[in-house]
Protein backbone atom coordinates (compact mmCIF):
# COMPACT_ATOMS: atom_id res chain seq x y z
CA UNK A 1 0.00 0.00 0.00
CA UNK A 2 1.48 3.36 -0.95
CA UNK A 3 0.35 5.25 1.83
CA UNK A 4 0.26 9.55 1.06
CA UNK A 5 0.05 11.64 4.37
CA UNK A 6 -2.71 14.41 3.78
CA UNK A 7 -1.51 16.75 7.01
CA UNK A 8 0.44 19.30 5.18
CA UNK A 9 -3.13 20.67 3.75
CA UNK A 10 -3.49 24.89 4.41
CA UNK A 11 -6.95 23.69 4.77
CA UNK A 12 -5.94 22.83 8.36
CA UNK A 13 -5.66 26.18 10.04
CA UNK A 14 -2.56 25.55 12.01
CA UNK A 15 -0.53 24.43 8.83
CA UNK A 16 -2.09 27.99 7.23
CA UNK A 17 -0.54 29.99 10.10
CA UNK A 18 2.90 28.02 9.83
CA UNK A 19 2.88 28.61 5.97
CA UNK A 20 2.23 32.36 6.59
CA UNK A 21 4.79 32.69 9.41
CA UNK A 22 7.56 30.50 7.65
CA UNK A 23 7.28 28.52 10.78
CA UNK A 24 9.54 25.56 9.08
CA UNK A 25 9.84 23.31 12.66
CA UNK A 26 5.95 23.01 12.31
CA UNK A 27 5.86 21.80 8.79
CA UNK A 28 8.87 19.84 9.40
CA UNK A 29 7.50 18.09 12.35
CA UNK A 30 4.50 17.07 10.49
CA UNK A 31 6.86 15.60 7.45
CA UNK A 32 8.69 13.58 10.41
CA UNK A 33 5.98 12.51 12.00
CA UNK A 34 4.16 11.49 9.03
CA UNK A 35 7.21 9.71 7.76
CA UNK A 36 7.81 7.92 10.78
CA UNK A 37 4.11 6.53 10.87
CA UNK A 38 3.99 4.82 7.77
CA UNK A 39 3.30 7.35 4.76
CA UNK A 40 5.90 6.94 1.90
CA UNK A 41 4.48 10.22 0.11
CA UNK A 42 4.08 13.48 1.63
CA UNK A 43 0.92 15.37 0.33
CA UNK A 44 1.34 19.32 0.27
CA UNK A 45 -1.36 21.81 -0.34
CA UNK A 46 -1.04 25.49 0.25
CA UNK A 47 -4.44 25.43 1.31
CA UNK A 48 -7.50 27.73 0.07
CA UNK A 49 -6.37 31.06 2.19
CA UNK A 50 -2.86 31.14 0.17
CA UNK A 51 -2.24 34.38 -0.72
CA UNK A 52 0.52 33.49 -2.31
CA UNK A 53 -0.01 30.30 -3.43
CA UNK A 54 3.42 29.79 -5.83
CA UNK A 55 6.06 31.16 -3.28
CA UNK A 56 3.95 29.33 -0.43
CA UNK A 57 4.57 26.10 -2.52
CA UNK A 58 8.25 26.52 -3.86
CA UNK A 59 8.65 27.49 0.44
CA UNK A 60 6.63 24.07 1.52
CA UNK A 61 9.10 21.78 -0.92
CA UNK A 62 11.95 23.29 0.31
CA UNK A 63 10.96 23.23 3.73
CA UNK A 64 10.05 19.36 3.36
CA UNK A 65 13.05 18.22 1.75
CA UNK A 66 15.28 19.68 3.80
CA UNK A 67 14.08 16.78 6.54
CA UNK A 68 12.74 13.46 4.89
CA UNK A 69 13.50 11.95 1.57
CA UNK A 70 9.82 11.02 0.32
CA UNK A 71 8.24 11.95 -3.18
CA UNK A 72 5.70 14.81 -2.66
CA UNK A 73 2.21 15.18 -3.91
CA UNK A 74 1.99 18.39 -4.92
CA UNK A 75 -1.56 19.11 -4.54
CA UNK A 76 -3.19 22.40 -6.21
CA UNK A 77 -5.91 23.29 -8.92
CA UNK A 78 -3.34 25.86 -10.16
CA UNK A 79 -0.75 24.37 -12.89
CA UNK A 80 1.70 27.06 -12.18
CA UNK A 81 1.71 26.01 -8.58
CA UNK A 82 1.73 22.32 -9.61
CA UNK A 83 4.97 23.33 -11.74
CA UNK A 84 6.66 25.26 -8.88
CA UNK A 85 6.92 22.23 -7.20
CA UNK A 86 8.04 20.43 -9.91
CA UNK A 87 10.62 22.28 -10.56
CA UNK A 88 12.23 21.49 -7.56
CA UNK A 89 10.84 18.13 -5.87
CA UNK A 90 14.00 15.66 -5.72
CA UNK A 91 12.17 12.69 -5.69
CA UNK A 92 9.71 11.75 -8.48
CA UNK A 93 6.64 13.69 -7.62
CA UNK A 94 3.30 13.12 -7.68
CA UNK A 95 0.32 15.63 -9.29
CA UNK A 96 -2.60 15.72 -7.49
CA UNK A 97 -4.68 16.36 -9.60
CA UNK A 98 -6.35 16.56 -13.09
CA UNK A 99 -10.18 15.98 -13.57
CA UNK A 100 -11.34 14.10 -16.99
CA UNK A 101 -11.40 17.47 -19.21
CA UNK A 102 -9.84 17.67 -21.54
CA UNK A 103 -8.09 21.04 -21.23
CA UNK A 104 -6.98 20.26 -17.55
CA UNK A 105 -5.56 16.68 -19.03
CA UNK A 106 -3.58 18.09 -21.63
CA UNK A 107 -2.13 20.93 -19.20
CA UNK A 108 -1.57 18.17 -16.38
CA UNK A 109 -0.12 15.50 -18.62
CA UNK A 110 1.69 17.78 -20.43
CA UNK A 111 3.25 18.67 -17.09
CA UNK A 112 3.68 15.14 -15.74
CA UNK A 113 5.94 14.45 -19.62
CA UNK A 114 8.01 17.62 -19.27
CA UNK A 115 8.90 16.83 -15.22
CA UNK A 116 8.63 13.10 -15.37
CA UNK A 117 5.99 13.27 -12.94
CA UNK A 118 3.08 10.55 -11.93
CA UNK A 119 -0.93 12.01 -11.78
CA UNK A 120 -3.63 11.60 -10.02
CA UNK A 121 -6.54 11.40 -12.34
CA UNK A 122 -10.01 12.49 -10.61
CA UNK A 123 -13.00 10.49 -12.24
CA UNK A 124 -14.94 13.87 -12.50
CA UNK A 125 -15.47 16.57 -15.16
CA UNK A 126 -17.09 19.82 -15.31
CA UNK A 127 -20.58 18.63 -14.47
CA UNK A 128 -19.27 17.16 -11.13
CA UNK A 129 -18.48 13.80 -9.91
CA UNK A 130 -20.50 10.81 -11.21
CA UNK A 131 -23.25 8.79 -9.26
CA UNK A 132 -22.77 5.76 -11.10
CA UNK A 133 -19.90 3.08 -11.13
CA UNK A 134 -20.15 3.46 -14.69
CA UNK A 135 -19.83 6.63 -15.16
CA UNK A 136 -16.81 6.70 -12.93
CA UNK A 137 -15.30 4.19 -14.79
CA UNK A 138 -16.27 6.08 -18.23
CA UNK A 139 -14.48 8.90 -16.92
CA UNK A 140 -11.41 6.88 -15.93
CA UNK A 141 -11.41 5.03 -19.43
CA UNK A 142 -11.07 8.98 -20.91
CA UNK A 143 -7.99 9.58 -18.45
CA UNK A 144 -6.51 6.23 -19.54
CA UNK A 145 -6.36 7.54 -23.12
CA UNK A 146 -5.08 10.75 -22.48
CA UNK A 147 -2.50 9.55 -20.48
CA UNK A 148 -1.25 6.94 -22.89
CA UNK A 149 -1.23 9.66 -25.92
CA UNK A 150 0.69 11.68 -23.70
CA UNK A 151 3.07 8.89 -23.41
CA UNK A 152 2.48 8.45 -19.32
CA UNK A 153 3.48 4.41 -17.96
CA UNK A 154 -0.12 3.32 -17.23
CA UNK A 155 1.50 2.15 -14.06
CA UNK A 156 2.32 5.92 -13.01
CA UNK A 157 -1.49 7.11 -13.26
CA UNK A 158 -3.19 6.84 -10.03
CA UNK A 159 -6.94 6.76 -10.40
CA UNK A 160 -9.58 8.37 -7.88
CA UNK A 161 -13.29 7.27 -8.02
CA UNK A 162 -13.94 10.18 -5.45
CA UNK A 163 -15.28 9.24 -2.08
CA UNK A 164 -17.98 11.78 -1.29
CA UNK A 165 -19.27 12.38 2.40
CA UNK A 166 -21.53 9.62 3.57
CA UNK A 167 -23.78 12.06 5.08
CA UNK A 168 -24.92 13.81 1.83
CA UNK A 169 -24.11 10.81 -0.45
CA UNK A 170 -24.43 7.46 1.32
CA UNK A 171 -25.05 5.38 -1.91
CA UNK A 172 -21.82 6.63 -3.71
CA UNK A 173 -19.50 4.41 -0.92
CA UNK A 174 -20.48 1.30 -2.36
CA UNK A 175 -19.99 2.79 -5.95
CA UNK A 176 -16.11 3.58 -5.01
CA UNK A 177 -15.56 0.51 -4.09
CA UNK A 178 -16.31 -1.47 -6.92
CA UNK A 179 -15.45 0.87 -9.25
CA UNK A 180 -11.65 0.44 -7.28
CA UNK A 181 -11.86 -3.16 -8.62
CA UNK A 182 -12.81 -2.56 -12.61
CA UNK A 183 -10.47 0.32 -12.53
CA UNK A 184 -7.41 -2.60 -12.36
CA UNK A 185 -8.96 -4.04 -14.93
CA UNK A 186 -8.88 -0.77 -17.81
CA UNK A 187 -5.46 -1.79 -18.87
CA UNK A 188 -2.45 -3.12 -18.57
CA UNK A 189 -0.31 -2.66 -16.49
CA UNK A 190 -3.04 -1.48 -14.28
CA UNK A 191 -3.38 1.90 -12.88
CA UNK A 192 -3.26 2.62 -9.70
CA UNK A 193 -5.82 3.05 -7.55
CA UNK A 194 -6.19 6.18 -4.45
CA UNK A 195 -8.89 8.23 -2.87
CA UNK A 196 -8.59 11.04 -0.07
CA UNK A 197 -10.41 8.71 2.67
CA UNK A 198 -11.05 11.93 5.25
CA UNK A 199 -13.22 13.24 2.49
CA UNK A 200 -15.85 9.75 3.47
CA UNK A 201 -16.44 11.01 6.52
CA UNK A 202 -16.70 14.58 6.93
CA UNK A 203 -19.47 16.25 9.16
CA UNK A 204 -19.43 12.83 10.78
CA UNK A 205 -18.23 14.15 14.30
CA UNK A 206 -18.12 11.66 16.62
CA UNK A 207 -17.75 8.73 14.24
CA UNK A 208 -15.01 9.78 11.73
CA UNK A 209 -12.90 7.05 12.63
CA UNK A 210 -14.51 4.02 12.91
CA UNK A 211 -15.81 5.19 9.62
CA UNK A 212 -12.88 5.92 8.06
CA UNK A 213 -11.05 2.77 8.97
CA UNK A 214 -13.50 0.46 8.13
CA UNK A 215 -13.88 1.73 4.56
CA UNK A 216 -10.36 1.44 4.02
CA UNK A 217 -9.92 -2.21 4.77
CA UNK A 218 -13.21 -2.46 2.56
CA UNK A 219 -11.55 -0.95 -0.04
CA UNK A 220 -8.08 -2.79 0.67
CA UNK A 221 -9.95 -5.66 0.00
CA UNK A 222 -11.52 -4.60 -3.44
CA UNK A 223 -7.71 -3.79 -4.45
CA UNK A 224 -7.10 -0.35 -3.68
CA UNK A 225 -2.97 -0.09 -4.32
CA UNK A 226 -2.76 3.52 -2.30
CA UNK A 227 -4.29 6.10 -0.20
CA UNK A 228 -4.35 9.80 1.33
CA UNK A 229 -4.83 9.72 4.80
CA UNK A 230 -3.90 10.83 8.25
CA UNK A 231 -0.96 8.46 8.93
CA UNK A 232 -0.81 9.82 12.74
CA UNK A 233 -4.35 8.02 13.39
CA UNK A 234 -2.91 4.95 15.41
CA UNK A 235 -6.33 2.68 15.03
CA UNK A 236 -6.70 3.48 11.41
CA UNK A 237 -2.52 2.20 10.58
CA UNK A 238 -3.91 -0.60 12.70
CA UNK A 239 -6.47 -1.57 9.98
CA UNK A 240 -4.92 -0.49 7.02
CA UNK A 241 -1.73 -3.10 8.32
CA UNK A 242 -4.11 -5.90 9.46
CA UNK A 243 -5.90 -6.04 6.22
CA UNK A 244 -2.88 -5.71 4.06
CA UNK A 245 -1.79 -9.09 6.71
CA UNK A 246 -5.27 -10.73 5.97
CA UNK A 247 -4.03 -9.91 2.06
CA UNK A 248 -1.08 -11.90 2.64
CA UNK A 249 1.12 -8.83 1.89
CA UNK A 250 2.99 -9.66 5.15
CA UNK A 251 3.88 -12.02 6.77
CA UNK A 252 2.35 -12.99 9.75
CA UNK A 253 3.64 -13.08 13.46
CA UNK A 254 2.21 -12.59 16.98
CA UNK A 255 3.70 -8.92 17.18
CA UNK A 256 3.16 -8.16 12.96
CA UNK A 257 1.60 -4.56 13.99
CA UNK A 258 5.17 -3.62 15.76
CA UNK A 259 6.92 -5.61 12.99
CA UNK A 260 5.45 -3.79 10.31
CA UNK A 261 6.13 -0.29 12.47
CA UNK A 262 9.66 -1.55 13.08
CA UNK A 263 10.51 -2.20 9.05
CA UNK B 1 -26.30 -9.69 7.14
CA UNK B 2 -27.90 -12.79 9.06
CA UNK B 3 -25.73 -13.04 11.98
CA UNK B 4 -25.47 -16.32 13.81
CA UNK B 5 -24.09 -16.51 17.65
CA UNK B 6 -21.11 -18.87 18.58
CA UNK B 7 -20.93 -19.08 22.37
CA UNK B 8 -23.47 -21.57 23.05
CA UNK B 9 -20.81 -24.57 22.34
CA UNK B 10 -19.45 -27.36 24.44
CA UNK B 11 -16.04 -26.30 23.22
CA UNK B 12 -15.97 -23.82 26.27
CA UNK B 13 -15.40 -24.85 29.49
CA UNK B 14 -18.43 -23.19 30.96
CA UNK B 15 -21.27 -24.13 28.69
CA UNK B 16 -19.84 -27.69 28.74
CA UNK B 17 -19.91 -27.62 32.95
CA UNK B 18 -23.65 -25.97 32.65
CA UNK B 19 -24.41 -29.04 30.34
CA UNK B 20 -23.13 -31.44 32.21
CA UNK B 21 -24.90 -30.05 35.22
CA UNK B 22 -28.32 -28.88 33.65
CA UNK B 23 -27.79 -25.13 34.29
CA UNK B 24 -30.61 -23.40 32.36
CA UNK B 25 -29.77 -20.02 33.52
CA UNK B 26 -26.22 -19.96 31.76
CA UNK B 27 -26.83 -21.42 28.88
CA UNK B 28 -30.28 -19.35 29.01
CA UNK B 29 -28.28 -16.42 29.95
CA UNK B 30 -26.08 -16.77 26.51
CA UNK B 31 -28.81 -16.98 25.22
CA UNK B 32 -30.28 -13.57 25.88
CA UNK B 33 -27.03 -11.85 25.35
CA UNK B 34 -26.46 -13.03 22.25
CA UNK B 35 -29.83 -12.08 21.02
CA UNK B 36 -29.76 -8.63 22.58
CA UNK B 37 -26.60 -7.99 20.80
CA UNK B 38 -27.69 -9.18 17.29
CA UNK B 39 -27.21 -12.48 16.67
CA UNK B 40 -30.54 -13.52 14.31
CA UNK B 41 -29.73 -16.83 14.72
CA UNK B 42 -28.19 -19.17 18.04
CA UNK B 43 -25.71 -21.83 16.61
CA UNK B 44 -26.36 -24.69 19.18
CA UNK B 45 -23.05 -27.39 19.50
CA UNK B 46 -22.90 -29.89 22.74
CA UNK B 47 -19.16 -29.53 22.10
CA UNK B 48 -16.20 -32.42 21.98
CA UNK B 49 -16.89 -33.61 25.28
CA UNK B 50 -20.53 -34.61 25.68
CA UNK B 51 -20.72 -38.42 26.44
CA UNK B 52 -24.72 -38.13 25.43
CA UNK B 53 -24.92 -36.14 22.65
CA UNK B 54 -28.59 -36.65 21.43
CA UNK B 55 -29.70 -35.73 24.80
CA UNK B 56 -27.88 -33.04 24.92
CA UNK B 57 -28.64 -31.24 22.02
CA UNK B 58 -32.19 -32.06 23.42
CA UNK B 59 -31.85 -30.32 26.34
CA UNK B 60 -30.08 -27.41 24.94
CA UNK B 61 -32.96 -26.82 21.88
CA UNK B 62 -35.31 -26.90 25.04
CA UNK B 63 -33.83 -24.86 27.39
CA UNK B 64 -32.97 -21.80 24.86
CA UNK B 65 -36.15 -21.94 23.19
CA UNK B 66 -38.30 -21.47 26.76
CA UNK B 67 -36.38 -18.13 26.55
CA UNK B 68 -35.79 -16.48 23.07
CA UNK B 69 -37.48 -17.12 19.72
CA UNK B 70 -34.81 -16.96 17.30
CA UNK B 71 -33.95 -19.62 14.53
CA UNK B 72 -31.14 -22.36 16.16
CA UNK B 73 -28.27 -23.81 13.65
CA UNK B 74 -28.14 -26.77 14.83
CA UNK B 75 -23.93 -27.97 15.09
CA UNK B 76 -22.82 -31.59 15.12
CA UNK B 77 -20.74 -34.05 12.83
CA UNK B 78 -23.76 -36.93 13.89
CA UNK B 79 -26.72 -36.88 11.98
CA UNK B 80 -28.74 -38.51 14.73
CA UNK B 81 -28.05 -35.04 16.92
CA UNK B 82 -28.69 -33.18 14.40
CA UNK B 83 -31.95 -34.71 13.90
CA UNK B 84 -32.90 -34.46 17.50
CA UNK B 85 -32.72 -30.94 17.25
CA UNK B 86 -34.88 -30.78 14.32
CA UNK B 87 -37.48 -33.01 15.63
CA UNK B 88 -38.31 -30.34 18.47
CA UNK B 89 -37.09 -26.84 16.62
CA UNK B 90 -39.74 -24.37 16.41
CA UNK B 91 -38.46 -22.03 14.06
CA UNK B 92 -37.16 -23.10 10.69
CA UNK B 93 -33.68 -24.72 11.88
CA UNK B 94 -30.11 -24.41 10.04
CA UNK B 95 -28.44 -27.57 9.86
CA UNK B 96 -24.82 -26.94 10.23
CA UNK B 97 -23.11 -28.56 8.10
CA UNK B 98 -22.22 -30.96 5.60
CA UNK B 99 -19.22 -31.49 3.78
CA UNK B 100 -18.98 -32.18 0.02
CA UNK B 101 -18.45 -35.75 0.51
CA UNK B 102 -21.73 -37.14 -1.57
CA UNK B 103 -22.39 -39.82 1.72
CA UNK B 104 -23.08 -37.17 3.97
CA UNK B 105 -24.44 -34.92 1.92
CA UNK B 106 -27.36 -37.46 0.85
CA UNK B 107 -27.38 -37.85 4.34
CA UNK B 108 -27.73 -33.85 5.74
CA UNK B 109 -29.83 -33.00 2.65
CA UNK B 110 -32.16 -35.94 3.41
CA UNK B 111 -32.83 -34.74 6.77
CA UNK B 112 -32.91 -30.55 5.09
CA UNK B 113 -35.95 -32.45 2.68
CA UNK B 114 -37.82 -33.66 5.23
CA UNK B 115 -37.34 -31.15 8.62
CA UNK B 116 -38.31 -28.28 6.05
CA UNK B 117 -34.02 -27.23 7.41
CA UNK B 118 -31.49 -25.13 5.98
CA UNK B 119 -28.20 -25.98 5.50
CA UNK B 120 -24.73 -24.72 5.90
CA UNK B 121 -21.89 -26.82 3.19
CA UNK B 122 -18.43 -26.60 3.83
CA UNK B 123 -15.98 -26.58 0.75
CA UNK B 124 -14.16 -29.47 1.75
CA UNK B 125 -14.15 -33.32 1.78
CA UNK B 126 -12.80 -36.51 2.59
CA UNK B 127 -9.24 -34.91 1.52
CA UNK B 128 -9.24 -32.12 3.51
CA UNK B 129 -9.65 -28.61 2.98
CA UNK B 130 -8.58 -26.83 -0.64
CA UNK B 131 -6.09 -24.60 -0.72
CA UNK B 132 -6.96 -22.65 -3.48
CA UNK B 133 -9.97 -20.39 -4.57
CA UNK B 134 -10.43 -22.49 -7.70
CA UNK B 135 -11.01 -25.72 -5.62
CA UNK B 136 -13.06 -24.16 -3.02
CA UNK B 137 -15.94 -22.98 -5.89
CA UNK B 138 -15.53 -26.85 -7.56
CA UNK B 139 -16.53 -28.70 -4.21
CA UNK B 140 -18.97 -25.51 -4.09
CA UNK B 141 -20.63 -25.98 -7.10
CA UNK B 142 -20.91 -29.72 -5.77
CA UNK B 143 -23.06 -28.94 -2.83
CA UNK B 144 -25.09 -26.70 -4.98
CA UNK B 145 -26.14 -29.47 -7.57
CA UNK B 146 -26.64 -32.35 -4.73
CA UNK B 147 -28.97 -29.25 -3.04
CA UNK B 148 -30.54 -29.17 -5.85
CA UNK B 149 -31.39 -32.44 -6.78
CA UNK B 150 -32.26 -32.66 -3.36
CA UNK B 151 -35.12 -30.00 -3.98
CA UNK B 152 -33.65 -27.53 -1.70
CA UNK B 153 -34.10 -23.66 -2.61
CA UNK B 154 -30.19 -22.52 -3.18
CA UNK B 155 -30.95 -19.65 -1.03
CA UNK B 156 -31.39 -22.06 1.61
CA UNK B 157 -27.52 -23.07 1.18
CA UNK B 158 -25.36 -21.31 3.45
CA UNK B 159 -21.64 -22.09 1.71
CA UNK B 160 -18.67 -21.83 3.58
CA UNK B 161 -15.65 -21.46 1.94
CA UNK B 162 -13.54 -22.45 5.73
CA UNK B 163 -11.15 -19.70 6.73
CA UNK B 164 -8.24 -21.78 8.56
CA UNK B 165 -6.31 -20.01 11.41
CA UNK B 166 -3.85 -17.07 10.03
CA UNK B 167 -1.24 -18.52 11.99
CA UNK B 168 -0.85 -21.52 9.72
CA UNK B 169 -2.71 -20.50 6.52
CA UNK B 170 -1.96 -17.22 5.89
CA UNK B 171 -2.51 -16.85 2.37
CA UNK B 172 -5.41 -18.75 2.97
CA UNK B 173 -7.45 -15.76 3.76
CA UNK B 174 -7.50 -13.78 0.26
CA UNK B 175 -8.68 -17.21 -1.02
CA UNK B 176 -11.87 -16.91 0.89
CA UNK B 177 -12.35 -13.42 0.22
CA UNK B 178 -12.35 -13.96 -3.71
CA UNK B 179 -13.82 -17.26 -3.38
CA UNK B 180 -16.91 -15.70 -1.44
CA UNK B 181 -17.69 -13.14 -4.05
CA UNK B 182 -17.40 -15.95 -6.84
CA UNK B 183 -19.89 -18.62 -4.45
CA UNK B 184 -22.75 -15.85 -4.91
CA UNK B 185 -22.72 -16.68 -9.02
CA UNK B 186 -22.78 -19.85 -8.83
CA UNK B 187 -26.59 -20.29 -8.96
CA UNK B 188 -29.95 -18.31 -9.14
CA UNK B 189 -31.26 -17.51 -6.11
CA UNK B 190 -27.51 -17.12 -5.05
CA UNK B 191 -26.43 -19.23 -2.45
CA UNK B 192 -26.10 -17.79 1.23
CA UNK B 193 -21.95 -17.33 2.10
CA UNK B 194 -21.05 -17.80 5.49
CA UNK B 195 -17.91 -18.91 7.62
CA UNK B 196 -16.64 -19.49 11.23
CA UNK B 197 -14.90 -15.99 11.84
CA UNK B 198 -13.40 -16.82 14.98
CA UNK B 199 -11.40 -19.81 13.53
CA UNK B 200 -9.10 -16.76 11.37
CA UNK B 201 -7.39 -15.95 15.03
CA UNK B 202 -6.96 -19.23 16.86
CA UNK B 203 -3.65 -18.87 18.19
CA UNK B 204 -3.34 -15.23 17.72
CA UNK B 205 -3.56 -13.76 21.22
CA UNK B 206 -2.96 -10.15 21.87
CA UNK B 207 -4.14 -9.97 18.21
CA UNK B 208 -7.45 -11.78 17.59
CA UNK B 209 -9.88 -9.00 17.95
CA UNK B 210 -8.38 -6.85 15.59
CA UNK B 211 -7.64 -9.78 13.19
CA UNK B 212 -11.43 -10.85 13.29
CA UNK B 213 -12.98 -7.62 13.03
CA UNK B 214 -10.80 -6.46 9.88
CA UNK B 215 -11.20 -9.74 8.38
CA UNK B 216 -15.13 -9.30 8.71
CA UNK B 217 -15.31 -5.66 7.21
CA UNK B 218 -13.35 -7.45 4.32
CA UNK B 219 -15.49 -9.95 3.52
CA UNK B 220 -18.42 -7.66 4.48
CA UNK B 221 -17.39 -5.98 0.89
CA UNK B 222 -16.72 -8.89 -0.89
CA UNK B 223 -20.65 -10.05 -0.58
CA UNK B 224 -20.39 -12.45 2.76
CA UNK B 225 -24.55 -12.35 3.79
CA UNK B 226 -24.10 -14.26 7.28
CA UNK B 227 -21.45 -14.97 9.77
CA UNK B 228 -20.53 -17.08 12.76
CA UNK B 229 -19.07 -15.08 14.99
CA UNK B 230 -19.62 -13.74 19.16
CA UNK B 231 -21.83 -10.85 18.82
CA UNK B 232 -21.04 -10.01 22.57
CA UNK B 233 -17.76 -8.49 21.07
CA UNK B 234 -18.53 -5.16 20.87
CA UNK B 235 -15.62 -3.94 18.95
CA UNK B 236 -16.67 -6.75 15.89
CA UNK B 237 -19.95 -5.60 15.84
CA UNK B 238 -19.38 -1.69 15.71
CA UNK B 239 -17.15 -2.88 12.67
CA UNK B 240 -20.22 -4.79 10.94
CA UNK B 241 -22.53 -2.46 11.64
CA UNK B 242 -20.23 0.70 10.16
CA UNK B 243 -19.57 -2.03 7.12
CA UNK B 244 -23.12 -2.34 6.21
CA UNK B 245 -23.46 0.78 6.76
CA UNK B 246 -21.22 1.23 3.97
CA UNK B 247 -22.87 -0.62 1.59
CA UNK B 248 -25.62 1.33 2.12
CA UNK B 249 -28.07 -1.20 4.01
CA UNK B 250 -29.19 1.18 6.61
CA UNK B 251 -29.61 4.71 6.94
CA UNK B 252 -26.49 6.89 7.94
CA UNK B 253 -27.41 9.37 10.82
CA UNK B 254 -24.86 10.52 13.40
CA UNK B 255 -25.65 7.75 15.87
CA UNK B 256 -25.60 5.08 13.59
CA UNK B 257 -24.13 2.45 16.04
CA UNK B 258 -26.65 3.21 18.87
CA UNK B 259 -29.89 3.55 15.76
CA UNK B 260 -28.96 0.01 14.78
CA UNK B 261 -28.80 -1.87 18.28
CA UNK B 262 -32.04 0.10 18.80
CA UNK B 263 -33.86 -1.33 16.06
Amino acid sequence: MIIIGELINGMYKDVTRAINNREADIIQHLALEQVKEGASILDVNTGPYSKDPTRDMKWLVETIQAVVEVPLSLDSTKADVIEEGLKITRKRAIINSTSADTDRMDIIFGLAKRYNAQVIGLTMDKTGVPNSKGDRLELAQAIVAKAIEYGINTEDLYLDPILLPLNVAQAQAAEVLESLREIRLLCNPAPQTVFGLSNLSQGAYKSRSIINRTFLTMAIANGLTSVILDPLDRKLMDALITAELLLNKNIYCESFLDAYRKR
